[in-house]
């Protein structure tokens, strides 16, 4: 494996890809992570399999779909015996590291059938998703359900910030004027600094501890790859000083929306117009006063992805180091009259990828984009190609991006796909649709976005023509839109109906089950004749099991 | 769990649905199994989720569909980890014991990267399909892949049947006027008697295997569900004396086929065609040899039925048994051109199903017919149900038959689906289908039957006006099939894009997951007010967390 490279995989959440001035922002300056695009490939046209933190990283962190793995909603354990990314490296002599966020809830039941043992090696392994974890840490409530107490918050009280909830009180809080603590949950707080220091912040925080690690595993010398998985900027929005103060409304870009996508007749779009959240992101003050908190949260985060970059410099790291920067979805932001995330349009379902491959591979493409289709469980077998781990059709369902950072042939795809679990949501229940059909699944050729909508319509948009994605074309009557949802549709069977499962199935499982006759399955010979004409040999030369004798 | 019958599930292997005097034979005359539609329900629109032995029995003992379980094909093993009705009823306090044929495979890489040993309880129970294994056996070749020397292959050697492969040498074939062992692989050798008496076939093994089970289930006293799986009538076809001679040219049922068939334009089909199974089955004096066998050895089943069944009344057995009937898929002995099985004809796909249920409560619907569409994964919830077991939604895609047993309402089902995956075969490679694009789909409703074949046009057969399936309209241009392959072709799409793999998403969760305010995750609140207009309390009240207190 010394020939091989270490991969530093880094997610930041809830990230929107024109969020990034190398993705074209015009106010928001983010010179690191521009420069490692300036080193590196960027990808322009990245989709995610699900527009929600959960089912987004469990695909990234299993090579597969949703539909595949099941996990098809936040805190949906990912079953016992769905395969990862790191299942795969480990077999193949790397480790695969976390340090920060999965999302990932362990299936207790599961373990408990098959009698695994949630504090042993596997069980631990099993529980973060296949991840040895240096660090896990999903932020939210040090008392939820899924995130107990957590290192950091640890951190923060050896640090003075003592609290039952230092997470909250003091990394996702302000402070007024009098003293009082005012909660990030409220929008309105948004705009007032984090009751944290900067270098006592999560992100600052998550940073150093993918430095130590780096820094341990030198001395292990096994190769690795390390998925550093920051909270921010996902809400609760608010950042530590100076960040806060960085922009204003001045920096704002202008909604993407239009008046006519409020009269829309479908609806589910109705529904997910109606949302509280979308409700509030339609408002202005609402915008004017989360966007610069979130424009700093990620000015904040390239910050340290500078200190980061510079200290792997340094270190020589650099030099033995896949690079890759992506986010688990994006944020309407008021975009669409919607806020959060949880549909498809272009600014929560693609996310910003960046790759920088140090291999000599990969020096004709540096500074390069690529408008490739990709999808983000493609990173999974760009990783197990990097760190020399074989190739497994039968389980990754995600391309080798490799060929695309070196400039070689080998890479397509004709359709991204995502798909969007709503049994949850208010809107399942206003619209009447039972939790097992409360579902979306979007496919996208690079220009037709269609959007299948279980018991609805489905939602077109064309962005050769509509890059801004206003116009909602599925139910147009239209003799090209017609037929283009046909032939959509039909994709969609194509990929629906595909072995998303057989994941026993083995490349020398196939091969031999070829050779039926070989395992003396010997069906529909009517003689001895019969059977040496077709076959070769003699029926007599045959065991009675009918392989040949040696 | 006292007030609860047991189940008897008895399977037989390849057995077609039309030979047996009650589904209409007019030769073959099976009154024990005759008997127990009387006492029963007889369903004549059963079908089976793959028209091939092991993924039809992995979609039985999962009660979920084959593209869900993933285990496509023979030998593919079932993932460690996909729950089985064995562990749906261990849990509620049943157990689920096997007498036979499963064709399970187990995981060993599966269980390999779990840590489980293959060697323990759970490793057997994994290795088995979830089953506790009273007696196991697969037949064929007691050294293949599969299946090792078996207890019969023991009991064989026990009785004085001594040989390196008792299975084939005595059980599985015949012997010449000289003295010389013929093999049944031989479709040649057919009509002679198997060089074994009849008392020591594996039909009669294995009922008394069934007895000897539930002999020492009583002493047990945990309620139970034995699945008591006949290898017979599947080939090798070939039935001890004197069943080798009760059936001759004379009771044959002539062919379901027409010579248009042969003119087919649909490649896939001209593939099954030219398999050379096919084309011995298309010879007359295959059929004519093997099918004497075949029916043969249903009689020897029925028989031996018999024997059980009168054993069970003697012992009170049958009052506290619920005793299902039914055959993992048909054989087409020819018809349509065709032998074995493989596709979806009705012969292939559509199976016996009789299951009398002796609680009061099935009175009212003693001797009757059902034309509901059921699948083979009902039976699953069906057994669950009468075991006291709660219902699996999120896991379970099966439907519970209960209701067509007590005459009350409760089901319903609009389509079957039944799936092959051919990536095996010579069809795959004269075709040059890629082994992941090798599979067909069928779904039916009753009326049309619609055969998406990946990389082909799609069979469309219209059992109404052709009951025989003889007129292909796949590619017909007929306004009226051209809608309805568009409608079959959307109701597939619906079934394809369900949460089939979503099998973690137990109520509890998918309840608490309505409730994320409760568990503090506050997306969208402006302020105080908003917050307390809209979840009733004030935001002083909740903890940090969001909880209301206390």
């Amino acid at each position: 494996m010394a020939d091989h490279p270490n991969v530093l995989w880094i997610m930041a959440d809830q990230l929107r890809f024109d969020y990034l001035s190398c993705y074209g922002h015009p106010h928001l300056h983010t010179p690191h992570i521009d420069a490692l695009a300036a080193r590196g490939v960027r990808f322009t046209n990245a989709y995610v399999q699900s527009p929600v933190c959960g089912p987004s990283r469990m695909s990234a962190y299993t090579g597969r779909y949703v539909r595949s793995h099941g996990s098809t909603w936040n805190g949906m354990p990912l079953r016992v015996g769905e395969p990862t990314l790191g299942d795969h490296l480990r077999a193949a002599g790397a480790r695969a590291v976390l340090v920060g966020k999965t999302h990932m809830a362990a299936d207790a039941e599961g373990m408990a059938w098959l009698g695994i043992d949630p504090k042993s090696e596997i069980g631990v392994r099993v529980s973060e998703c296949g991840f040895e974890p240096f660090e896990r840490d999903d932020g939210l409530h040090p008392n939820s359900p899924r995130q107990g107490w957590s290192a950091y918050d640890d951190y923060l009280v050896a640090q003075g910030f003592c609290s039952d909830n230092p997470w909250e009180d003091f990394a996702n809080s302000g402070v007024s004027d009098s003293g009082e603590r005012l909660s990030a949950w409220l929008l309105k707080n948004s705009r007032l600094p984090a009751n944290v220091p900067e270098e006592h912040s999560e992100t600052a925080y998550m940073t150093n501890r993918a430095m130590d690690f780096m820094r341990e595993a030198r001395s292990d010398g096994r190769p690795w790859m390390c998925h550093l998985s920051y909270i921010k900027p996902h809400w609760p929005y608010i950042v530590p000083a100076p960040y806060h103060a960085m922009y204003d409304e001045t920096h704002i870009v202008p909604p993407v929306r239009s008046g006519s996508e409020r009269e829309t007749d479908h609806p589910l779009m109705q529904a997910y117009l109606a949302a509280r959240v979308s409700q509030s992101f339609s408002r202005d003050h609402v915008r004017e006063t989360v966007i610069p908190a979130y424009m700093g949260l990620i000015k904040q985060l390239d910050d340290n992805l500078g200190r980061l970059f510079a200290w792997m410099d340094e270190t020589g790291l650099s030099k033995s180091t896949i690079v890759a920067f992506t986010s688990d979805h994006g944020d309407y932001m008021g975009d669409h009259w919607m806020g959060d995330k949880d549909f498809y349009h272009e600014m929560a379902v693609k996310v910003p990828l960046i790759i920088h491959d140090p291999r000599p591979d990969a020096d004709s493409t540096r500074g390069n984009t690529s408008e490739a289709l990709v999808e983000m469980i493609d990173l999974a077998p760009t990783f197990m190609a990097a760190l020399g781990c074989p190739a497994k059709p039968h389980v990754i369902e995600g391309r080798d991006l490799t060929p695309l950072l070196h400039r070689t042939d080998g890479f397509s795809r004709r359709y991204a796909i995502s798909e969007h679990d709503y049994h949850w949501s208010e809107m399942a229940r206003q619209l009447k649709q039972p939790q097992d059909q409360a579902h979306t699944t979007m496919i996208f050729d690079g220009r037709w976005k269609f959007i299948r909508c279980e018991g609805f319509r489905p939602v077109l948009f064309d962005l050769e023509t509509d890059p801004q994605e206003l116009k909602d074309l599925g139910a147009s009557e239209e003799d090209a839109h017609i037929a283009v949802r046909a032939r959509m549709e039909r994709a969609l069977l194509d990929w629906a109906t595909r072995h998303h499962t057989r994941i026993t199935a083995t490349p020398e499982l196939l091969e031999r089950q070829k050779l039926a006759t070989e395992e003396g399955i010997l069906i529909g010979f009517w003689d001895e004749e019969e059977f040496e004409n077709v076959t070769g040999f003699p029926f007599s030369s045959l065991t009675p099991q009918g392989k040949p004798k040696d």
